[in-house]
């Protein structure tokens, strides 16, 4: 997606080899504009899974999530995270590592929100090595749902993820895909 | 909007005098067409605002927040909540109580996305007491930004927010308002 590129090259800030920061256009000062065709073209991309709900997760997943949920006209689901197991039986839950900040969460969702053989859609802000979109599709075999894609933002296509979601035989989409990062550098595939 | 109050009706579970459940429509399972409808709803009350930006709270406020942005044609800013101080000098940060969680939590906005005499509407879910409100508006005045308005989809009336936030002087303005709620119980003013 140009728009999207264009908008990484203009505005990322790329710190390291792994940090990109996209903070004045995704993830805390949110561009609605190009968050809206993000949404359409995701939309546009899964128009034939007859996706029944987009899944995402707490927080930077929400905006992408929900322009493409409403250009399907289906509900979005936010799954949570918490800081420890919540045991509930209302809810499903599974442990997720998170590299970006070396620690492990619980992620949740509600078991009435996710009706077996539904088609589910997962959207988020960025793929590296895959764990929260892993985390969500362990739940949603959980529930019986179908997972019949992955939309991502932005992907570090250096790091494992995409192969990880791929080997489930799952199909990813992602927006704009980075091959090389480093101080100052943003390279696509 | 009466809308969101037959949906409250319908579907939201009054659980206490304190907690109303609208998690399969606002919070976790999000209705995408109510969500859009409530975003119209705020855009066309403070539409002669000269709003510059919607500021939210992460993360039940990021999607009303977002489909006023749309609506208004205005990029949104997602304020974070942190679990301890954070001390960082590109931040502006304040310590906000939860009632609902009877816990302190440190909210936090990058400075270089707030700018002196900017137009702010503040977008959230609920109000009660107007913790999350009233530091919100304490970073906004750290910015030298202009507060002129706070939209809410669900307002306790009963409770103390309201009346903390226009004592300062700025209007509020809630969807719904409750006026009573109880177990199986939910009265509008």
């Amino acid at each position: 997606m140009e728009l999207l590129k264009e908008k990484i090259l203009k505005e990322g800030i790329a710190l390291n080899e792994h940090i990109l920061k996209v903070d004045s256009f995704l993830n805390h000062k949110v561009d609605v504009n190009l968050m809206n065709e993000i949404g359409k073209e995701f939309a546009n991309y899964f128009k034939d899974k007859k996706i029944d709900k987009v899944v995402t997760i707490e927080s930077s997943g929400i905006a992408p999530a929900f322009a493409t949920a409403s250009c399907l006209n289906v509900p979005m689901v936010v799954f949570k995270k918490q800081h420890s197991s919540i045991l509930n039986n209302a809810l499903y839950e599974t442990t997720v590592h998170s590299f970006t900040k070396n620690a492990d969460y619980t992620l949740t969702a509600s078991k009435k929100f996710l009706k077996e053989n539904e088609n589910i859609l997962i959207i988020d802000d960025f793929l590296a090595n895959g764990e929260a979109v892993l985390g969500t599709s362990r739940i949603l075999a959980m529930a019986n749902c179908n997972l019949v894609g992955v939309g991502i933002v932005i992907e570090k296509a250096f790091q494992a993820g995409r192969k990880k979601i791929e080997e489930n035989g799952i199909d990813v989409y992602s927006l704009a895909r980075i091959s090389k990062l480093g101080e100052n550098i943003v390279e696509f595939m």
